[in-house]
């Protein structure tokens, strides 16, 4: 069976005993959650989110140069004010460069993908410093508190930087 | 109190309870899900997702394009062999369109923005049709299943596409 069949049959149990089904398309909470991919990070319930409460967007790495559009909509058109960053330990951001990438693609799948930058980061901490500094200085961001954290996969615990 | 302060709070709960230290890096599932940022859509709840099953990659609109970065280090790092793309009703792509926000900006913020596309769409349905036909063609993602739903948000339930 596939996965996409899986969570069918999963999603059959959860819209049996849904109940948020008036909820408004702004966050109640006003805030906008960026955070990584990452499999073992569940933002919901490590924050305590019900639905409606946040914008959450998620890529690898949680880097916000490409969150920027989605913050923008978040603030702009449903009302966000405040925004909340956490990268993580172990993240695989930390484990490749573009060249090594690239040159894998360019190898296996014969494809050329010098125009992307993957957004790898060397230094943990550092990534998320640089992070929170590019949305608090971006022109097309409102001037919002923004913090950022490093979510320990081993511990399950938030430490603001 | 900041919502940041808020989530410190809830955290500390949801690490007290931790029992999910050990997971490893890439996602147990093999599956990479690419939804929207909206706040009543909680991916794991919906679709029985624990920590460490699957990657969630998210942002306004659960936009294909904007996923890509993140699909191939999905896929080419950590192992994924599926994709699942949601989108959902009511979504606030459906509500403006690039010159409309681009004017917002210039007018409120006095930025210009017209180099950013912040991908709206005007059909639901063809946005999950075209977005899983990127992936599809796209060179840099496998031939692996990727299948589209429209994720309605007053049932909670998800229907293929």
């Amino acid at each position: 069976m596939s996965v996409a069949a899986e969570f069918e049959a999963a999603n059959k149990q959860y819209a049996a005993q849904f109940t948020k089904g008036d909820l408004p398309l702004p966050p109640g909470r006003k805030v906008t959650i960026v955070t990584c991919m990452d499999a073992r990070i569940d933002p919901a319930r490590a924050l305590g989110l019900s639905e409606g409460d946040a914008h959450v967007i998620r890529n690898a790495g949680g880097r916000a140069s490409e969150a920027l559009r989605s913050v923008v909509i978040s603030q702009q058109l449903l009302g966000t004010r405040e925004i909340v960053l956490i990268h993580h330990t172990d993240c695989g951001m930390l484990t490749f460069t573009d060249d090594g990438l690239r040159s894998k693609l360019r190898t296996e799948l014969e494809e050329n993908a010098d125009h992307v930058s993957f957004l790898p980061f060397a230094n943990l901490r550092q990534s998320v410093v640089d992070d929170v500094a590019l949305l608090q200085k971006s022109g097309l961001v409102l001037d919002v508190p923004v913090t950022g954290y490093i979510y320990d996969v081993k511990t399950g615990t938030i430490d603001k930087v």
